[in-house]
């Protein structure tokens, strides 16, 4: 199934000069969603992987479904004051600035293997702070899931330790 | 399978006196998240559903497991700003101001059915407002599913034009 057709691109959000991927038009369809979420599942499937991790929001979509069709946990992975149990966080770099997510502290345990999923492969710094806070709470980080990847912004070299997969690649 | 016992209290949070179900401690096991997921689509599966809508976060973990279990699309209702294309909006109530929820406007077909999860059904303000946004973009709701009820919170009396379910009732 071809489903960058289904993927809607849209200038200037959020502010000029993106160029910005919507996966909205995707996962509104059953066909291409279904789709999506068992080509990850498919590469996961040899990696004895106990629980999927994303980061909120978009990467919550893609994210449980997946555990769900593989039978496994999921982690949500979120920005700081919305868990409500004891949490471990990572700081890390954006452009301007820095940005924290934050796991609960028994969310995973100890040894256990776990995919990470997201929507898009930018610069690669979100999902790199993810398997950070995966590692910090004592879990193996099997591969990494995206939808979408910006080959441009060179995020594989940041995560160079990782396994990395994405179902549909762009160069702007 | 009782999955009452797999979700946490955690008293005082977000604010004191609040005593918060969490639900992270249902969903890193494998197997009770995919009966909660198994259930809701049974729920769901002689309704002619086209399309499950969900409000961010905590609504995308269960609401797009159940899209794909289904084999429906899956539609994101988010907080203003975050979405890129042509919105519409309602802004409701809250215990102190207001709030507001957009969605695609293309984001249904004309006549669909769609049902609505999240994983808590308090006093029905947020679901409502969902419906709300559901039937003003021209989509029939055909049903809301919700994991967690707290009836003495009588979100069922906001919403009794709606079929409600919900997995687990509690009455504080």
């Amino acid at each position: 199934m071809d489903i960058s057709d289904k993927i809607r691109i849209i200038e200037d959000f959020p502010k000029k000069g993106i160029s910005f991927k919507d996966i909205t038009t995707l996962i509104r369809d059953g066909e291409a969603f279904k789709y999506v979420i068992n080509t990850m599942a498919d590469n996961l499937k040899d990696k004895n992987i106990k629980y999927i991790a994303a980061p909120e929001a978009r990467g919550f979509i893609l994210g449980s479904a997946v555990a769900y069709a593989m039978g496994v946990g999921f982690i949500p992975i979120r920005k700081p004051g919305k868990l409500p149990g004891e949490t471990i966080s990572y700081e890390y770099d954006l452009e301007y600035g820095k940005d924290e997510l934050v796991m609960h502290t028994d969310a995973i345990d100890i040894g256990e293997r776990v995919a990470i999923v997201d929507d898009l492969l930018a610069t690669g710094g979100t999902v790199n702070a993810l398997a950070k806070i995966v590692e910090k709470a004592g879990g193996i980080v099997a591969a990494m899931e995206f939808l979408i990847e910006l080959e441009e912004l060179n995020g594989r070299e940041l995560n160079s330790e990782y396994e990395i997969n994405s179902l549909v690649k762009y160069n702007v």
